[in-house]
C-alpha cells in the first residue's frame, strides 16, 4: 500500500530546464539552456562593503524575524522605481516582498486558482509559471501570440468562451522564451479587456530593465483603471539571483490577500537579503550597474546573432530581441527539434526545445537560446557546432 | 463585479500572532506573544567574518542561481547532525533545503493534501502549520493530547473513523504552544501506527536542540521501519531566523516530490544564506553557540516560573518546560482569557490566547507565554502586571 499523494503531484513533472541545467554543470559544456545572469558582473566588492555596514550597524534586526510585507525602505525603492520606469502609481504599501518572482507567480496561483479554473497565457510562455499554476489544478488556454504580443481578438473570443476564467498571465517585455515585447496598442487593449471582464492580469516583468535598443513603453499597469493588473518584478536579473528577492505590486486590497497567504507559505522572505539590497541601493548606483549588464548583453547578443547569421542554414528564422536574455529560433516545419537537441547534447551544446513552453499545443520546430551567460569564445564555438548539426537536418 | 479569488482565500485569516506582533513592536510593550529568539545572542561578528571569506573566495557562486535541493555541504552537515542528535540514518540526499521550516510545512501540504483530506494534529498545535495546511482545503481532526504526547488510542480510533486521512502532524519536542515533549512509548507507537496504516507523519522539530533539563529521546523517525516519517528542522532557533533556512528530511522517493514542487514554488532557497551558514558551521562551534542560548533561556524560564509562582493566583496552572521557548498557562474553567488578554494589552503586556492553537475545539481558558526574547527586568514586570490582571478575574 503506497503513500497517497495529492493529485497535483502526478500532474507536475520536474522542470526539464532545471534537469538540463544539472547536466550542463559539467565545465566543458556550452550551455545556451539556462537563464543565468553573467556572474562576472555581480558587484561582489560592493556587497562585501554592504555586509560590513549592515552587520556593524544593524546586525540584530538583519538576522531576526521580520514582517511578511518586507523591509519598508526596500518597498519604497521598488515603488519609486516602478513609477519611474513603468509609469505606475505605487506607494510602498502596494509592494509585497517575495522569495523571487517565482514565489510571486506561485502566490498568484494560490490566491486566484481553484481546481479546473482557466488561465490564459501567451503561446509560448514561461515554463516555470506553468508549473507554478499547475499546482493549483488549473487549465491553460493559449492565446495566439505574434511579434507584438497576444492577439486581442483571440483573447476576447476565449474570454467569452470561458466566462469562468480566473487569470491572464503575460510577460510583455523581452518575453521568455521569445525575447519579444508587446506594442503599445496591445498593452492598452489588454488593460481594457481586463477591466471590462474583471479578469486579473499578472504582468510578469523580470527583464524590462535590460533594454539595450529601442524605447521603453509604459507598462500594462499604467493603463489600469480599476486595479485588475498585478505586477511582479525581481532583483535576479539586475542584481543577483542567489538572493531570491522579488516582489508583487498591486492594489492594497489584493496585496492583503497575498500577504496572508505568504504568512502560511514561508512567514517572510530573508531579512538580511532584503537589507543588503536596500543598503546597496542606498550607497551605490544600480543604474551604473545595470548599464554594465546591458552593455555586456548587447555585445553577446550581437555576437550570437552574427554567429547565427554565419553558421545557421538560411531557412532557419530567429528573433532579434531589443533586450533581455533570449533569442528564439524557428526551424522550417519539416525539421524536428528533438533529434537535433539530442545530437547537440552529444556535442556538449545545450539549449531548451520550444515544446516545453507550450502548455497545450504541440510544437517541435522551435528552441530558445540564452546569450547572457557564456563568454564570447564559447558563444561562437557553440553556435558554430549547433549550425553544423542543423545542416545535417536540412533538406 | 468584484474579482473572483480562490476558495482558500476566504478560509484563511491573517495570523493573529503576527498581527499582535506588529502591535507589540512599540518599544514600551512587554511582549510574551512572539516566538522570537534572543537577538543579543546572534553571532554577528562571526557572520561578518563568514561574509568576508565567502565573498572573497566564492562570491560568484554564492550570488548565482543554485540547485533546488540546496547546497551539498549544508545538507551533509544537517544529515550528520540529525543522525547524531535524533538517532536517524540520513545521508545528504535525504535532505532538501527549504525557506524556513514554515516552507517545509507548506510543501508537505502541497505534496499530500487534496481538498477535503483529513489531517490529524495535536490539541493544541502550531497555529501557522494550521494555516499552511488550510490553504490546501483540508479538514483537521484534533487528537487528545496530554503531557506525554498524543493519545495513541484516540489516534487509532480516529484513523479508523477517517480511513482517507492523509497526514499526521506532530511537534514531539517542547511543543508549540505547550512546551511539552512526547515520551518514548508514544514515539514508538506513532511510528508503528504510521507504518501500519501507511499514513505519513510530519515530525516538526524546531526546538529539539534547546533542551536545558532532562535527557534527549530518539526521534519518531528513529523508529520508522518503512519511510513514512518525514522530518523538518530549522536554523531559526539555533542560529538566526532572518535567514529563513530550514529543511525537509525523508526517504529519497518522497524527497523527489518535494523537490519538484519546490521548483514551482520558489526555484530554490537563498544561495548566499545557505553558504553563509555552511561556512559558519565549518569554522565556528555551533555547539558552543547553542550552549549559550540554552543557558540564557534556562535562566529566563526560571525567572518567569519564579515570577508566575509569586504573582499568579494559585488556581492558575502552568507547564514547566525542559526546553524550547514557551510556557503554557491553564486558567480555571470559570475564567475567560479574552477579557484578560484585552486588559493586558491596555497595560502593554501581550501574550497569545490559547484558542488560536485549536483548529476545531473551543478553548477560552489557556494562553501561551514566550520566555526567550524579553530581558530579565521586563519578564518580572510583565508577569507581575499579568498577575494583577488575573487576580481581577478570580472568584
Amino acid at each position: 500500500m503506497p503513500l497517497k499523494f495529492a493529485n497535483r503531484v502526478n500532474e507536475i513533472q520536474s522542470s526539464e530546464v532545471r534537469e538540463l541545467l544539472k547536466l550542463t554543470e559539467q565545465p566543458d559544456f556550452i550551455s545556451f539552456a539556462g537563464g543565468l545572469p553573467a556572474p562576472e558582473l555581480f558587484p561582489i566588492e560592493e556587497i562585501r562593503q554592504v555586509n560590513e555596514w549592515l552587520l556593524k550597524e544593524d546586525g540584530q534586526a538583519a538576522l531576526q524575524y521580520s514582517t511578511t510585507e518586507g523591509f519598508e525602505p526596500l518597498r519604497a525603492w521598488i515603488a519609486q522605481r516602478m513609477n519611474q520606469k513603468l509609469q505606475t502609481n505605487f506607494d510602498p504599501d502596494n509592494i509585497l516582498i517575495t522569495s523571487g518572482s517565482q514565489q510571486a507567480i506561485d502566490l498568484t496561483g494560490k490566491i486566484f486558482l481553484d481546481e479546473g479554473d482557466v488561465v490564459f497565457c501567451e503561446s509560448p510562455t514561461y515554463l516555470a509559471a506553468l508549473n507554478a499554476f499547475r499546482a493549483y489544478g488549473c487549465q491553460f488556454v493559449e492565446i495566439a501570440t505574434d511579434e507584438n504580443g497576444m492577439d486581442m481578438e483571440d483573447l476576447e473570443a476565449e474570454i467569452k468562451q470561458y466566462p469562468q476564467a480566473k487569470l491572464i498571465y503575460v510577460i510583455p517585455e523581452f518575453q521568455n522564451p521569445t525575447g519579444l515585447s508587446w506594442n503599445l496598442e496591445r498593452r492598452q487593449e489588454l488593460a481594457k479587456l481586463s477591466e471590462q471582464y474583471q479578469l486579473p492580469v499578472l504582468e510578469d516583468n523580470p527583464y524590462g530593465e535590460l533594454r539595450f535598443e529601442g524605447e521603453d513603453l509604459p507598462s500594462i499597469r499604467h493603463f489600469d483603471q480599476s486595479g485588475t493588473i498585478i505586477c511582479t518584478g525581481t532583483f535576479s536579473k539586475i542584481f543577483c539571483p542567489g538572493y531570491r528577492i522579488g516582489w508583487i505590486a498591486g492594489d492594497k486590497e489584493i496585496l492583503k490577500k497575498y500577504t496572508i497567504m505568504k504568512q502560511g507559505t514561508d512567514l517572510h522572505s530573508n531579512t538580511k537579503a532584503q537589507r543588503e539590497i536596500a543598503l546597496y541601493l542606498e550607497h551605490f548606483s544600480i543604474d551604473k550597474h545595470i548599464a554594465t549588464i546591458r552593455d555586456l548583453y548587447l555585445h553577446r547578443r550581437n555576437l550570437m546573432l552574427a554567429a547565427i547569421e554565419q553558421y545557421f542554414p538560411k531557412e532557419v528564422q530567429y528573433t532579434r530581441p531589443e533586450g533581455g536574455l533570449f533569442v528564439w529560433v524557428t526551424l522550417p516545419e519539416y525539421m524536428d527539434v528533438r533529434p537535433i537537441a539530442q545530437e547537440c547534447l552529444a556535442e556538449k551544446v545545450a539549449f531548451v526545445s520550444g515544446e516545453t513552453f507550450y502548455p497545450t499545443s504541440e510544437n517541435h520546430h522551435t528552441f530558445r537560446l540564452n546569450f547572457s551567460s557564456m563568454p564570447d569564445e564559447r558563444i561562437k564555438i557553440g553556435i558554430e557546432k549547433l549550425g553544423r548539426v542543423l545542416y545535417n537536418y536540412t533538406k
